[in-house]
């Protein structure tokens, strides 16, 4: 096997769309493997109780990853080529300069830098990052563009009913200002604070770091309440719907296409 | 270009419904826009921390906005006279009396009043409902139709799990207040108090400032929990269905018109 | 209007069911206003700091409902002999047997006992119990209906979702019982106190009373929690959906009625 | 009678599936309710509360219930031969080693070893796990094959919608770690730690036991909270509608095969 031809197979392993079997590359399947690996190990590694006495496993684990990922970038800048045969320099360029290859080279740094230089916090969370790589890859991509195109579907009653939800939040938060401001006004003082209270108790969260205490004040939450969950809830409501009609009409006309 | 077709072209512009061409008119954009801000601005204004050391700052902002709805104020008045254009007298006192014309004035007087006087919490909240402004705008105002229209297409359906949502809730407080009363007399001890736990427990919100203590006190309320769910998000679901309804309807009405 | 002719009138005004107009009869509209607000009286006296310095009014206010509820059943005790003019006694024995007859004399009782001897909180709640009096009214009674036959036409799945409802509650207890048991004994040493968390997690209600804090509890939890959740909402969904469609067929039903 | 009836129609009684009548054999029936109380009881039996003074009740109940299923467990592994009557012993084998037979014999001994030796807290809870037994019976049965169909049938979606609420997880998780880390260490300060308030407030559960408490911390906060609610409930939904649409294709599919 020359350099052409292993070139031309490695580009094609390399590729993240799905192939003609309907299924991802088989190696694209291991580098899904390895981030999945990597971005847990990154996660791990931000808790000090878990790195504490195994310093030498995560410097390890860091040089493993970086130095795949790094072999994984420079043979995807060496096979882009494939592309545009003619020109391999623009192409290579073309492909250094893109999103993809952006956040392919930042992953690779993330995980390197800390070896030679320190390991910060922004470093760390660069690193948890590396999982939007699989936002390329053949399913998700798909998935991304039916959820595009479900929020572009209901385009106006996504609009209409987010900006009643912004209407509700504001009339409770006004409304618990008004009432509760000077009798908590840690917590009810101003109407960005009173807001804090309105987006945890309209998505129903309800942590209990704020509340009403006064019966006029716990009377209006009751009304804002149980008026304004069902209305919050609207634009999930709505985005969801919007997501499942997407998903049931690829699958219609693939099978028209099948047919 | 003389005042006539001024008034003219600037009763066009200051028009809420959407035009011909199915948008808004750029005047109005502008509007929506400045209206946001001022909002924003208003509710900053509320928050001690952001206006401490920025009292100028503030001060500027309202008189800006203050002037810019005087401005909107005064050509309104002047250009509502197209509507009516034989009694122009007419239709200023109608337009300076109607709902939309009391808001635009209150808006205007609660920006420059505490210019002149003092700046007093109703001021500040009459700021905040600066937003319904907004109401009466193209989209928003289709978008109020078709809720209204949805409210009363499910009128029945609504007026009855609304009432199965209330007795649940009675029954539930009572249920509490009977179980829990001597035992946390201040949470519990009367039928109120015991519907603020219901409506904190059966939106699932759950703050965590009144709960059961007694094993009897959480069996009742784990029982009255799972019932009520789902009960009290019914009306909640029939809205969201009936406004999804709504705006379907719409879709395809226009969708005849069309062809 | 001899004595005949104004039984018979009273008794068609008294008819709970909905006139041929298909609206309540004025006299039943007048009731359930009067119901509503006695039971909001009812509600209001176990306040004490509504009651304090107030008695004379509760006092009245149960005399007058007392009297009036008195003098209703009276009336139905009349007329119901309109049911079968032939034996007026037997027609008479009948309602005061029935459900409904029951419940209009505690109704009477309750409002009327604390008067002439002592006011009980057993009595206090039979006074908010009225409420269900209006369960027998036209629309509500059919609204009833349509809901048992919701539940009856869904009663499989019904009974399925709500064993695997049952099954992850006591799996998601008996695992945090097994992690928390021995760290938080008062809230999780026993399967019964665990599934007090597990109900208020299952339901989303999180009153913060109780929750794991070892690193495993919290990720047995964060499992079950995320597993959980949509699961418990399956009955409460599937009863929304099946009243939607039972109060949809009620509308097409009636719809080919009319045609 | 002789042995060979017997055995043939014990057989037919112990058979899980439901019968020509679309019922559970008789004997099956008694055996649920057997099993629930028992499960009741091993469910009470954790609660010190309720064993104080009562260990004889329990000891007999353990003693009772074992001895039950160690009859049932023998009249299994006799009347299997009518499966295979030519070759018994390897149809008794069979079942002894199957899953329905391992689960069963471990239900026989959990009750029965406390009483010869000690009573630990795996025997506690193997004693619940005698819940799955209902697993096999036929209702249950046919709704686990559903539910599997159900999850079968929208793999993609499952999938899909799953890992976008990882990755809300993970962004929520790792913007709350980078801004409240360093204010709130215990909490924050990693992002396993951090993990735990998303899945908390995500689920909408909300403790209350993390939440932000800086300024930004909350305006982070509530737009995750906000953006996400709605995308975690996403596969559940999904799940609900599948196993929705599951259910009304059985009833169909036997609809068709009725007529």
């Amino acid at each position: 096997m020359n350099w052409a031809t292993l070139r031309r197979r490695l580009h094609t392993q390399l590729d993240p769309r799905l192939g003609p079997s309907g299924r991802l590359s088989d190696l694209n399947r291991i580098l899904v493997f390895i981030i999945v690996i990597a971005v847990g190990c990154a996660i791990a590694e931000t808790e000090e109780e878990l790195t504490r006495g195994h310093a030498a496993f995560f410097f390890l684990e860091n040089l493993t990853f970086g130095s795949i990922f790094l072999v994984e970038y420079v043979a995807r800048l060496w096979t882009v080529a494939e592309v545009d045969p003619g020109r391999p320099f623009m192409a290579r360029l073309k492909f250094a300069l893109s999103l993809a290859g952006l956040v392919d080279l930042v992953t690779v740094l993330s995980s390197l830098l800390p070896i030679i230089a320190f390991n910060s916090m922004p470093l760390r969370i660069i690193r948890i990052v590396r999982i939007v790589r699989l936002a390329r890859l053949g399913r998700i991509s798909l998935a991304i563009r039916y959820i595009s195109e479900a929020v572009a579907s209901r385009r106006d009653e996504l609009f209409v009913t987010l900006a009643i939800a912004v209407v509700i939040l504001l009339v409770g938060s006004t409304a618990l200002y008004w009432i509760e401001g000077s009798v908590q006004p840690d917590k009810f003082g101003s109407i960005p604070r009173a807001m804090w209270w309105s987006v945890v108790t309209l998505t129903t969260i309800g942590y209990g770091d704020v509340y009403p205490i006064t019966p006029l004040g716990k009377a209006v939450a009751a009304i804002v309440a149980m008026a304004g969950v069902g209305v919050i809830a609207l634009p999930a409501g709505i985005l969801a719907a919007a997501f499942s009609d997407a998903v049931q009409r690829r699958r219609h006309d693939r099978h028209d296409k099948d047919n």
